[in-house]
């Protein structure tokens, strides 16, 4: 028996009597192999479990066969649904995914410091990642394709959503519903940070208020750190002003499911007492009865990977903004009288 | 202005004063190379973002600087979780990471008989992935170093925790409450199967019912797809039984979730009329009230980060049980009476 390590497209090809060569060809599909030889050949390496080194196959083209991925945080259900659609799409296209987490600002700004996906790389899918400017300018410095989803950076292709369309669908929803008193939960990253959705869903919010003939009132915006506990700190906060909100709209659904229990835990009643929405349609949003606007996580995940893929090939890529949709469940309701 | 895809080491030599080979040494941190030079060496790559090419700095040496970390899916919080304290860690090592999903069997069966992480990579992680016996089979002509987290296969090095003693202890806070219908809630993946941890802690609560005294009754274990909306059925199906349970264990606190709305949504108040208990320690478990069996998922991601790392340095590695712990919250107290 052949000790694996040590299995080669030399073995391949003694076994298959044919050159080296052939086996090259057949194994990375090239024309000049006939079909019954290359079935042969495929075989005999399956059975010695035989694959093709990628950095010999690919060295002499420049390519890499990978596409870095860089994301803040992967236990974020948002940025994990993200990640599973591109890493299913390139998969398929038989590329593989280099993860890069950037967790902190600390961590982040090392990554643009050393840029290390170059030359590891083929291109990069950028995750909804807030970024200071010089750190954007940095991005020129890949030399990589990059496509941003989830949010836009400078002029590199992107996928995304209309978040101001988004908050202001949500507003107008509880503006029909009777509510006037209507707060808006945002939330922060990296410390103090927003996201530019984040950014975009307040403007949306106040264009809602705006279009309603509202004022806006500053004590009826709160932000928080990205976390349910946050959440619920948030809605308890603004449901203890002497005015306090008959509606609260969430940044997102991992907020408001903080916003409910806050509500709750203070003894308001959902939605009897406040009205409560969120942003995403997160898989516990259905089952928590959640009133949200729903945008399709990922969907943006495998256009970001066929946008990629595109650019790898030199094909032309157009921007795409993913529609929202609202979703009404139990959470929402006229306000107290 | 030099072209950025032509940077090479050439082009630092050149502005340094200095040969190709000192620029080498310095970059590579090698002896043979004064403070002052491999500091002036370094200020001016990075001007020029130059990198070393980690195909020229590794094929000699057979190490590829990356590990695989095979998961069925991203968007799971234990995977999420688990998966961003391995990457954090080889980070750290200055490892990269090359994500493998297997997210359905035929995925699974796909990367088992193709084995892609061959050459690609020096170690693989294997997480919480359960796994047919032929499929076992296959992970001996991988050739490289191979680390299970969250469970075992074979007498690969593993980290996980003690599945039947968390039931086991959950169980048994249960019976301490005075509870005797209890029941559980197991979870599948890939159509109908368990993990081995669902096993486990299906024996766990077994044991705990027996060291109790209690006899097992068939109808109090139903097995739902790992979802909170399947978490929520299954709760709804159990309190629907002539004799329903007063107590509800769940494979996890995500079905935990959806058992506590199942249980308002048939009428059930928690915990007056009935109990539920998680397992995780979930970020949301906390906001939700949720008495659960607290496991640490980021340890042990870095646990088994911690041990490739050893096993690429060919230093010894121990298998690691980490510690679980109950956490008891609102949605348990003493059984109707």
């Amino acid at each position: 028996m052949v000790e694996r390590s040590e299995i080669n497209m030399a073995d391949v090809a003694r076994r298959a009597g044919v050159s080296v060569a052939t086996v090259s060809r057949a194994m990375r599909g090239l024309p000049g192999v006939g079909e019954a030889t290359r079935a042969r050949i495929l075989e005999i390496a399956d059975e010695l479990a035989y694959v093709i080194s990628p950095e010999a196959s690919r060295l002499s083209g420049g390519q890499t066969g990978r596409v870095g991925v860089v994301v803040p945080a992967t236990e974020k259900w948002f940025y994990g649904e993200m990640l599973a659609a591109i890493e299913r799409r390139l998969r398929e296209a038989d590329l593989d995914v280099l993860l890069y987490q950037v967790s902190d600002a600390e961590v982040r700004g090392r990554f643009f410091r050393d840029l290390p996906t170059r030359r590891k790389v083929d291109g990069v899918v950028l995750i909804a990642l807030p970024l200071p400017q010089h750190e954007v300018d940095r991005l020129d410095l890949l030399g990589v394709e990059v496509v941003v989803a989830g949010g836009r950076i400078k002029d590199f292709a992107h996928v995304e959503v209309d978040d101001r369309a988004i908050a202001a669908t949500a507003v107008e929803h509880l503006v029909g519903l009777g509510h006037r008193r209507i707060a808006m939960i945002r939330a922060t990253i990296y410390g103090d940070e927003h996201w530019a959705p984040d950014s975009q869903r307040l403007e949306g919010y106040l264009q809602g208020l705006a279009d309603a003939g509202i004022p806006a009132r500053e004590e009826y915006v709160v932000s928080v750190p990205f976390t349910p506990l946050d959440g619920a700190t948030g809605a308890e906060e603004l449901l203890a002003l002497a005015e306090p909100p008959t509606a609260i709209l969430c940044f997102s659904d991992e907020i408001a499911f903080g916003a409910l229990q806050g509500a709750r835990r203070s003894g308001h009643r959902v939605p009897e007492d406040v009205s409560i929405v969120g942003i995403d349609d997160h898989p516990l949003a259905a089952v928590m009865g959640l009133t949200t606007v729903r945008q399709d996580v990922a969907a943006q995940g495998e256009m970001a990977a066929e946008m990629i893929l595109r650019r790898l090939a030199h094909l032309p890529v157009k921007d795409v903004v993913e529609p929202h949709e609202l979703v009404i469940r139990a959470s929402t309701a006229a306000p107290p009288t």
